[in-house]
């Protein structure tokens, strides 16, 4: 086999067979196949596209680079969660805690951020001392004692995934339905959970911008985990406005807190309680009201919070006393009325100019820094009313560019958080 | 400036401007960018497609990555040619020394071979001693005294090209109008000659499939020669079969003496004809008929062939006995019937395989081994008459697969050499 004429071929839009897959999986992951190649036929792919078999057997040559993780030994149903990446995205620190204190288990492998879009293994190493590299017999021992831990993967989990993930980041190849498709499946078939929960973000601030390309990406992750006898439900939901209030690891980690201890933000609980229904009704087989019934309940008599503790204590961290050390600059509305618009992706490029995120790989990162919004779309402001205030150490932003990012009317917009639901067949 | 925006610009068919074309050019050819971001721009560029405007700029940062030769010592006009590649194409040794014996100058800097197509360069260099490296004076100097000169480019012209060529080749984006127009133009510029005249091989042997695209590409050469003041001539011919008769180094030269003395293939001589009289048309400001019997002329006389020695001989090479040191299979015909097809592609592809071209660059080259065509398309052939001779060395092929590239039919099929040719406007 020749990687050229691979390349050629998906050049030319022509359908790529297993074994052509599996020889640039098996290239590209021991070194025979150059970056350069690889880079040319992602670009390939993404202009090109790749039918639904040609995903699959990408997403099966991906998952066999590495190890599937052996849950054989936690009992029960394993839930894992994954969101294709938004602005504001907190979720899994308030639906994982939720979940595990209604004794639903959940093993979850996070990624770190790269580009605009938070991981939250920054999240979560934003709490001082918290241990996001558990082996795995440790992250199999939590889930078994407090159901549920979340770490980063082993570097033996999906070898060709992180090598094929930093080359599409450093290619502009990152927005294309069938490589994301096969990033995500083959990650959490290597997790090996029993149910995956999906939340692909649409709009401005994600990689999908528009509900077609989601529709089409949810059917692809819930077919490719139909033919792995993997139950994977997707939410579509709202990108277009950072999700909750706070943007930046451990201002998000806050806002998470109080979420758990009942003052959550509207659109953030409307993602948090549409997950945790779908996955409580599946487990237990109970209406997806009873399920939300049962969640808010968890969220409302400190249950959930308490487990988010156990969790936390488990994996070493410490929450007494967190907060940011930053220096603070409130921003006030220069203008009156509804705001129908805040720019999404504009603000999770502001986040990363403070030093919230990585522009490469390697840059580190400031925990401490970010966006507290105090304002949300829908919401009525007056000429002077507080808009957020931007937490800030060492790189400053514009605040005008920042005010641009919100947009007015004379009128209240009506905004959906969810866009819907698609759960896989039964099989 | 950011490379990841410039390559996601392209990826999603917007067009770049000119500071985003140079930046990448300057950038790579600096090394700054790497080999597998450039890549991901090329396929991006090969499926995208580039508008005039962006070719244009293209070229015109990849003509500055470099010096451009100074031909003002030079006397009269200059002409160049070239082709964009096809199977058994010897025509500039022909046209070459009939040109100057003809008194008007040709200064060609000329490429080597990569994949199936062969070079200029490969084929003079399977002359014993022949120089194929003149320096820039030496270059000048030949043409003042002896009408013409042939060389490969000094390592200073064109550097952005040298660095893309061989990436286009490793990654699979060869085959791109824009990539081709700008490739061709911008080392035709450097070279820096009054009329350039290009041979746009169309059909299975070359880069271009069909007479859309080869119309397409040559509008693109003779458009970004205009801005520049030069006259460029498009010449579209047939590669739907090989050129002349033989294929390899030195069977090509040997051949190009046959042709020079009186006894070329039809085609071959159709096409040095077709060529020359435009050449010459122009620059003696006379009919096409009068031009091409003057070519005729100089070819029966002698003249041609005198000054081909003359050639030979100024650059060190001894064409005294030359001929192929090879083992020789001959090739009868199985079938009886008219050739209607000859695979050029195939054809060049098995005298690749015998190591008469690279595959990489760092190949070595065995000059006397290729295929000489005992038969063309049109002639009929009984079975056991003789199809070809196969010169070899260390390398063998397969004669069943050679025969292969012989297509039969009991009617004779009309091919035409030459479809056509595009002159430039006037300026």
């Amino acid at each position: 086999m020749n990687i050229k004429e691979i390349i050629n071929k998906k050049r030319l839009g022509c359908e790529l067979d297993r074994n052509e897959i599996s020889y640039v999986i098996d290239g590209y992951v021991k070194g025979i196949i150059p970056d350069y190649q690889m880079s040319a036929l992602l670009m390939a792919i993404c202009t090109r596209g790749m039918t639904f078999f040609e995903t699959l057997n990408l997403t099966d040559s991906m998952l066999h680079s590495g190890d599937i993780l052996d849950l054989s030994s936690i009992d029960g149903i394993v839930v894992d969660k994954h969101s294709t990446g938004g602005i504001g995205d907190k979720v899994t620190l308030i639906l994982a805690p939720l979940l595990a204190s209604l004794d639903i288990k959940v093993a979850k492998m996070s990624g770190r951020g790269l580009g605009y879009t938070g991981g939250t293994i920054d999240k979560l190493e934003s709490i001082p001392n918290f241990n996001v590299n558990l082996t795995e017999q440790e992250f199999i021992d939590e889930v078994n004692s407090i159901g549920m831990a979340i770490t980063s993967p082993t570097t033996k989990i999906d070898v060709a995934d992180k090598k094929i993930y930093s080359l599409r980041d450093a290619t502009s190849t990152v927005e294309s339905i069938p490589l994301i498709a096969s990033s995500i499946m083959s990650k959490k078939l290597a997790s090996n959970a029993d149910i995956i929960v999906i939340d692909v973000k649409v709009g401005t601030g994600a990689l999908i911008k528009n509900k077609k390309d989601a529709i089409k990406l949810s059917h692809y992750l819930m077919d490719i985990g139909s033919h792995y006898n993997k139950k994977v439900f997707c939410i579509l939901t709202n990108m277009n406005q950072p999700l909750g209030y706070n943007i930046g690891n451990k201002l998000e980690v806050i806002e998470a807190m109080d979420a758990l201890q009942g003052n959550g933000c509207k659109d953030l609980m409307e993602v948090v309680y549409s997950i945790a229904s779908i996955i409580i009704s599946e487990v237990r087989n109970i209406s997806l009201d009873e399920a939300c019934n049962l969640s808010i309940a968890n969220i409302n008599n400190g249950s959930a919070y308490n487990k988010f503790k156990e969790f936390v204590s488990s994996q070493n961290g410490d929450i007494n006393n967190i907060k940011t050390n930053s220096k603070v600059v409130t921003v006030f509305s220069n203008k009156t009325g509804y705001i129908n618009e805040i720019d999404a992706e504009k603000i999770g490029k502001l986040t990363l100019e403070l030093g919230a995120g990585r522009i490469s790989k390697e840059d580190t990162i400031d925990y401490d820094v970010g966006i507290s919004l105090n304002k949300k779309v829908g919401d009525y402001v007056k000429e002077g009313d507080i808009l957020a205030r931007i937490y800030y150490n060492d790189k400053e932003i514009d605040i005008n560019t920042f005010r641009g990012c919100f947009k007015y009317s004379q009128e209240k917009n009506k905004v959906d958080t969810i866009y819907g639901m698609i759960k896989c067949k039964d099989m």
